[in-house]
């Protein structure tokens, strides 16, 4: 998944757009030649998060139904929509993607996925409840032990680098966040 | 300063989009049915930085020489821009807009401004010198001691909470963040 593509019209009133540094700006943008218009395209929120079951330590994972990378595991997250917190967004996915009820904690990573332009943010949830109902989004949700997590089955790098940094800060029964992570 | 405008064209072939619910999804989105592209708008970041000078303690602000709030005082923060970083984000408009040198810190402040559809991040950042050079966005860049925050000039609330945790945190020597915080 490279950048979001450029515009080539402009979403204000459909002209071809010209790409050059408006004044008072240092960077290309798409400009409107009919309406004056100036269009940015800049970096979008991915919110998201990682339940614990605490009983046992288990973690929530969920199995995409859709692409990219269906049929492989996940945690919860998706694009945060306007209207919502980073944090409310999170909560969202988590109870449509995995049907899952859980009590929301602090933010555990924030990850820079530069070369697609997203940051990744991912809160720390407590499971009320080991009752799930995935969405259409899932195939299927399932706690996992950390020996039992599929690592050459994970869709995601993110989920990967959150996964093994709570493992990890489980271990050492300390530093629980929150992590900046730059993925390469 | 609402939410962005909605799309009335397709950025990608330029016909009037049409706002429904696309399969698979449960929001009004902009669909062209000309390409047949669907068009999501997301919630932005603001990256920007708490430089302190720490031999006396002062706190580093701009005097905003652009509109919105043209002549109020801000901490150093704009647009993330595609490309960058987080953190790469808030430096660089830490020098851009102070023209300051700085060592960046941890993320200190997440403030979702729910209502304009963004989320502020404020990093802290040691200031390597005390000599400034404002870019254009800036009228000035100047130090303040706690007691000299211009509190009725402050441009932004994101700017005022951030500076209200960090002088809370230092009076009480403990907590430094990262604090989450919804703007009403």
């Amino acid at each position: 998944m490279p950048f979001p593509s450029r515009f080539k019209h402009c979403p204000n009133c459909g002209a071809a757009v010209d790409y050059r540094v408006p004044p008072d700006d240092n960077r290309e943008r798409a400009v409107c030649p009919g309406c004056g218009a100036i269009h940015y395209q800049n970096p979008l929120n991915v919110v998201g998060t990682l339940p614990v079951w605490e009983a046992d330590g288990r973690v929530l994972l969920c199995r995409r139904a859709i692409e990219p990378r269906h049929g492989l595991w996940t945690l919860p997250a998706g694009f945060m929509e306007l209207g919502e917190t980073t944090a409310g967004g999170a909560l969202r996915e988590t109870q449509e993607e995995a049907g899952a009820d859980v009590e929301m904690g602090p933010l555990y990573t924030l990850l820079n996925v530069v070369r697609v332009g997203q940051v990744h943010l991912f809160y720390r949830a407590r499971l009320r409840s080991t009752a799930f109902d995935p969405g259409p989004e899932s195939l299927e949700a399932r706690l996992f032990h950390e020996a039992e997590i599929p690592w050459d089955e994970i869709a995601f790098k993110t989920t990967r680098e959150t996964l093994h940094r709570f493992f990890d800060d489980r271990r050492r029964g300390q530093g629980f966040g929150p992590h900046e992570i730059d993925i390469a």
